[in-house]
């Protein structure tokens, strides 16, 4: 089954559009790893999807003790994206890009400054031979995004000015991305760029909670999936802090957006 | 010592201004651990670094096999790099570093496309306080380069278009960075760098050999390290090309450029 079907199966099986972002703090392997299936086994029921960064690869190791992570999201069912950011050269790219399928990942994010040709291309060509999916990042959730993924682009053809995050988010759309990525802190540029995508590309919007941005808006701008970490892996009581925001989000969703 | 003098220091001591990229294609860990000890070891005195990419990180684990790799390049007194592409919020970056600088890596690569407050200030941060090196991509050695480093960015206090790559070489300047990555791919755009960068900023150029890059033209043009994986790695005789390509560095060098 394609990745962005995947998706959607969890999203209607589970009632929730969170993806947990499983992104722990500093801490010893072994504690690590602990933390992390304590909690998303506390909050599997409350989730449609698991992301990983290298927050957890570089201490645990992809084929290491990630491997029994990948392996309790499976047993939940809910599919698995690894945050990589792409954004090499296209050989590295696909090594890149096989590790983490080969490790079970149903998905990457890549990075679309890199371009198509030698670029991210051999990353959607692999990802496609193995129903796996690409999540384009289009605007960031960080204070620092203004500097490069807001920054006008000269287009020559047109003579026009246009802003870097709708050129990825036209790429998105031209390279039939199975996401884009788009801050929840910048929920008007969820909407510019779900005007661009439309039903085609679903929006992934990171940095509710602890970097500010706000449920309500983002879903109300177009954003699909939320990707939420610190203020569910932070939190005393995981489980019921992302049931809160399960509720949350279905409220929203039912004042018919 | 801060690494930009490690890496000068390095380059004095050998008489070598070639970083070895140890970038194998997929194999077995295993035999990838073999073989990437192998070539080191063949090749050590005639490189004055080494870069590791996700090609052994990933199979191998960073706290796993990648430890003897760097322990090995630390017996030879070779600094070493790690081409991880930093590109994530500040908060994310930051723990990429801790993990690359805790294992042991004298210096990262980073995206400046992420931009500086919440982006890579953290990584700069972090790189000062133990002396580590931070390297900025300003002009990458593949095809499909021209797409984002080398579109035209509008500046709107002036009014100007300005190449990506030019901004990208400013704000590697502005930054302080150990050194900026111009693929060799492109020796026009070497040197429109390196006139921005001045003696300030080191010039790293890969691309030399498997990707169409040519030595002469890389260092006459301002290239002062070369980054060469696959034309060593993947030759019958890594030693012999790995001398062949110094002595070559060495005869344009001494051309007087």
């Amino acid at each position: 089954m394609p990745f962005k079907q995947k998706m959607e199966d969890a999203n209607k099986r589970t009632g929730s559009n969170i993806v947990l972002a499983l992104d722990l703090p500093l801490n010893k392997p072994g504690k690590l790893l602990i933390k992390a299936k304590e909690i998303l086994k506390a909050v599997h029921t409350h989730i449609c999807a698991v992301k990983l960064n290298r927050h957890l690869i570089l201490p645990l190791g992809l084929f290491g003790d990630v491997q029994s992570l990948i392996g309790q999201a499976e047993d939940y069912e809910l599919p698995t994206i690894m945050d990589c950011k792409i954004n090499d050269i296209g050989n590295t790219n696909q090594i890149i890009a096989e590790h983490y399928f080969k490790a079970g990942f149903d998905a990457v994010t890549a990075n679309a400054l890199v371009g198509w040709e030698d670029g991210l291309l051999p990353v959607f060509d692999i990802a496609r031979q193995s129903n796996r999916g690409v999540l384009i990042l289009v605007y960031m959730s960080h204070k620092g995004a203004w500097e490069g993924y807001g920054q006008k682009v000269f287009i020559h053809e047109n003579g026009r000015n246009v802003s870097q995050y709708k050129i990825f988010a036209q790429k998105a759309l031209k390279w039939k991305a199975d996401g884009a990525v788009v801050g929840a802190t910048y929920p008007k540029k969820i909407k510019e760029v779900n005007s661009i995508l439309g039903e085609e590309v679903p929006i992934y919007s990171p940095g509710i909670g602890a970097q500010g941005g706000q449920i309500q808006k983002a879903l109300e701008n177009g954003a699909k999936y939320l990707i939420i970490g610190r203020t569910i892996t932070l939190s005393k009581n995981p489980s019921s802090v992302a049931r809160d925001l399960k509720l949350a989000t279905q409220r929203s969703l039912s004042k018919g957006l």
